[in-house]
C-alpha cells in the first residue's frame, strides 16, 4: 500500500520534502495558507521598492505540474490529531479532514514580540509577501505625508525607521531601507528640504550577527555605518506607540515606523502535538526528525529542536529546514522500505548577510570569513541560483542588475487592493498617526 | 508672473500635459488618487497571471524626478471651484486647498453599470491596479474551490467566466482567460476531472469591435471563436448574482465571474463645473479643450466631449486622451504667451486589440487593416515602446517573451495584504458563493 504522506507548509523545509518525495511510492498532500512558496530571504527587497511580489512567489501547482503524486490543499491548518492520524483543514469556507500514514510539519515560525501588545499592534512584521507589501505601503504614504507636515521634527519622525534586530534580516532590512529613503526617495520629495531620512538598527545585544566570527561582526556593523545607518547595540525595545521607539534605557525614538526583525518562535501548530515544548516552542525532534514520543510525525524546519553534536540546538536557518525536509522524506520512504532511518547531520555550506549595494559578509563553510564587495557578489549569485523558476530567476536578475546600475528601486507604488481608489477612507481610522495598523492588517499577526 | 496649472489625474492625458510643461515657464501640481501611472492597457494581463503589478506601474514622482517645476501630490480632489479657482484635495486625514490660474481636469472615466444595482454588487471592474489584483486572486480562488467541490455542474460554474463587452478590453479580456484557464490553471488542477474551464464572451451589439470595418469586426470574431472562447452577439447583460448570469434573452449562464468591461462613464468631478454635461457624463468643450463656459479649466481625455469634423465625438482612447494632454498644455503656454490657442486635430495612427498569443487585429491610420500573427506582433511592438521606463519595459519583454515560450502565466499567486494569512477568515463573508466582494472591495467603484 501506497502511504498517504500530508505536508504543512511549503516553505523550505515542506517543499524539499515534497521534491524529495515526488515520483517516489508515496500520496503526497502538501498543505500552505497561500498558493505559493515564497523566497523569504529577499521579503524586505519586496518592503523597499526593489522586486515586485510576484518575483520572489512561486506557483505551487506549478512547482508540482509534472509530479502526480505531489497534490497540493490551498487551506489553514485548523487541528491536528496524532492518535488518530488526521488533520483538519480549513478551506475557504469549509472544512475537510485529511488522514496520513506519515506527517511532516514544516509550518515555520512566527513573529514574535515577546509578549509586548504594543509591538504586536504598532511594529510591522516581515515575514510574508502580504507584511511586505503593507510595510511598504506605509513607507511610502509616509514620505507623501512628509510633503505637506510642516514641523520639521514631525517630518523628521515620518522619515525616521527603526528596526529592531541585529541578525542578517535585520541588517539587510536597515541597509535597503536606508538606500530607498536616502538614495531613491529623498531625491524624489524635493517638499522634505533639508530633513534627511534616518535608519537605526537596535540590537539588545553586544554585537550584530551574533552567531558570526568577531571579526565578521564588527565588519558588518562599519559597513552599516558607513553607508548612514546609526547602530544602537546592547539596547532593547520595551514598547511602543504609533509615532515613537521605547528603548530599555529609557531613550525615547520619534519614529513612525518600527521594522520588528528581533525574533521568531515556532508556529502555534507545535501545540497540537502534546508534548512538553522547547524554547521558542520548538518541538523536539529525534536525530531522525521524528517528534518524540509522537508516532509517524517529523518536525522540520523553524519548528524543530534539534541539538547539534557540540549540544547547540540547530539555528532556524533556511538550509537546515532545506536539509531536514529532505532527510525527514527520505526516514519516511526508508521506514516504508524496511531501512533504518538516518540520523540528521548539517552540511553547513556557510551564512551571509548583505547590507546595501556592494556590502556583504559572508561566512563559507563555517570557515572562510569574507567581507565587503566580495561577499556581496557571493551573496548575489548565490540567491540568484537559489532563487525557484527561471522566470522568476530571470526577472529578478533585470531588477537587480537595473537597481545597481541606477541606485533605482523601481517598485515604489503604494498598491492596495482593498482600498486603493479612496486613500482618504483607505487611511482614515489611522488618521495622522502613521503607524497604527488597521484591524485587518492585525489579523496578519 | 509664473502660471499655478493643476492637473486633476495622472493617466495618460493628465501625463502628458505635464510632460508637455516640464521645464516650461509653469509650476505644475499633478494630483492623483495613486502614487503611479497605471498602463492601463495591460491591467488584463495583471488580473490573467501574467505581469505583476509593478511591471505597469510607475511611479509618478520618478516620472518627474529632474523636472523641478512638476510637483505631485497624492490625495483625491473633493471639490473643484471655477468661480474662486482653487482645487480641494483630501490627502491622507487632511484637507489641502490648491489656487489655480489653469487647470487640466483629466480624471478619466469610471465604469458604468448603467444603474444595474447587481452588477455594480457582484461583477468586476477593471479599471485600477487594485481591481485587477481582487480578479486575480478571485479567479485563482474559484480553482481553488472547485478541487474540493464535488458537485460536477457546480465546479463547472466556477470554472466559467463572462466577460460584459465587445470592445478591445473585452476581447483581450477573454482571450487572456482562456489561455490561463485552458493551458495554464487546467494542467495544474488534476482534481477537475473533465471540466473544461470555459470563457463566454456577451456583446449587446451585432458585431465585436464596432468601429472596425466589417471583414475586421469579423476576423476578431473567428480569432476569438477558434482560441475556445464562446461569442454571443446581440444580448445584454441585465443582472447577475454571485453565481449566476442574467441575459436580455431570459438565459441564465451559470457563472462565478462576470468581468465588466461594457461601458464606462466620465469622472463624477465633471458635475463640479456646473455645465450640463454630454452622454456619458463628459463635459463639453471648445476645439481648444477649454471647458464650454468655464474660463481657465481645460478637460481632456475620457472626460471630454468633443466632435470630430464629421460630427462624431472622440472616442475615449489613449491617444485621444494624450494628444489631448498636450494641446491643452500647450494652449496654456500658448494664451500666457499671448499667442492664439489652437484648435484640435486628432492624429489617428491607428487602433487595435490582441486576442492571445499571435492572435489580434489592427486597422492602421484608420485605413490599413491587418489580422493574425502580423496584427499580435504590431500590438506587442507598440505596447513595448509605449510602456514608459526602460526597467518596467525591460522586465515585461522578459515575462512575455516567457510566457510565448512556454504558454506559462507565472504571476498565479494569490496576493491579499490585508488578509493573507487568514484564508478562512479572509473569506468568511464571502462564504461559498464566491462572487460577492466584500465591503472594501465595493468600495473600489
Amino acid at each position: 500500500m501506497t502511504p498517504n504522506v500530508v505536508i504543512i507548509g511549503a516553505g523550505f523545509g515542506g517543499l524539499y520534502a515534497a521534491r524529495r518525495l515526488a515520483n517516489k511510492p508515496a500520496n503526497v498532500l502538501l498543505i500552505d495558507r497561500h498558493n505559493h512558496h515564497t523566497f523569504t530571504p529577499l521579503l524586505y527587497q519586496v518592503a523597499t521598492c526593489g522586486l515586485d511580489p510576484g518575483e520572489i512567489a512561486y506557483p505551487l501547482r506549478g512547482i508540482f505540474r509534472h509530479e502526480s503524486n505531489i497534490h497540493f490543499q490551498l487551506g489553514e491548518v485548523v487541528e491536528i490529531n496524532a492518535a488518530e492520524r488526521f488533520v483538519l483543514v480549513q478551506t475557504d469556507s469549509h472544512m475537510q479532514r485529511h488522514a496520513y500514514d506519515y506527517l511532516i510539519i514544516a509550518a515555520g515560525s512566527v513573529t514574535n514580540y515577546f509578549g509586548i501588545d504594543t509591538l504586536a499592534q504598532f511594529a510591522f512584521g516581515l515575514k510574508t509577501l502580504g507584511e511586505a507589501v503593507i510595510l511598504r505601503n506605509h513607507i511610502l504614504k509616509l514620505f507623501e505625508r512628509a510633503t505637506w507636515i510642516e514641523d520639521a521634527d514631525h517630518r523628521q519622525a515620518l522619515t525616521t525607521f527603526v528596526v529592531a534586530g541585529g541578525g542578517p534580516t535585520g541588517l539587510e532590512t536597515a541597509g535597503a531601507l536606508h538606500e530607498l529613503s536616502n538614495h531613491v526617495l529623498q531625491k524624489e520629495y524635493p517638499e522634505l528640504g533639508h530633513i534627511r531620512p534616518q535608519v537605526i538598527l537596535v540590537e539588545a545585544g553586544q554585537d550584530l550577527l551574533a552567531p558570526f566570527p568577531k571579526d565578521l561582526r564588527e565588519a558588518a556593523r562599519r559597513q552599516l555605518e558607513s553607508l548612514g545607518v546609526k547602530v544602537l547595540l546592547g539596547k532593547s525595545i520595551v514598547g511602543c506607540n504609533a509615532f515613537e521607539v521605547h528603548l530599555s534605557d529609557g531613550q525615547v525614538i520619534e519614529a513612525h515606523t518600527l521594522v520588528w526583525a528581533a525574533g521568531v518562535r515556532a508556529s502555534p501548530l507545535a501545540a497540537f502535538l502534546g508534548v512538553s515544548l522547547k524554547q521558542g516552542g520548538r518541538v523536539p525532534v529525534q536525530p531522525t526528525l521524528e517528534a518524540v514520543g509522537v508516532d509517524r510525525v517529523y518536525v522540520v524546519g523553524d519548528m524543530a529542536f534539534l541539538e547539534d553534536p557540540q549540544g547547540k540546538p540547530y539555528p532556524g536557518l533556511i538550509p537546515v529546514a532545506k536539509q531536514q525536509g529532505m532527510l525527514a522524506a527520505q526516514n519516511i520512504l526508508r521506514r516504508e522500505a524496511g531501512d533504518t532511518p538516518r540520523a540528521f547531520r548539517y552540511h553547513d555550506r556557510g551564512t551571509m548577510a548583505t547590507i546595501g549595494r556592494s556590502r556583504a559578509v559572508a561566512w563559507i563553510y563555517g570557515r572562510i570569513p569574507l567581507s565587503g564587495y566580495a561577499a556581496w557578489l557571493g551573496w548575489l549569485f548565490l540567491h540568484l541560483v537559489t532563487l525557484m523558476g527561471f522566470r522568476n530567476r530571470l526577472s529578478v536578475f533585470v531588477n537587480w542588475v537595473w537597481n545597481y546600475l541606477t541606485f533605482d528601486h523601481a517598485v515604489r507604488i503604494i498598491l492596495e487592493p482593498q482600498s486603493s481608489s479612496r486613500i482618504g477612507e483607505a487611511d482614515g481610522s489611522a488618521g495622522e498617526n502613521g503607524r497604527q495598523k488597521t484591524g485587518q492588517e492585525r489579523q496578519l499577526k
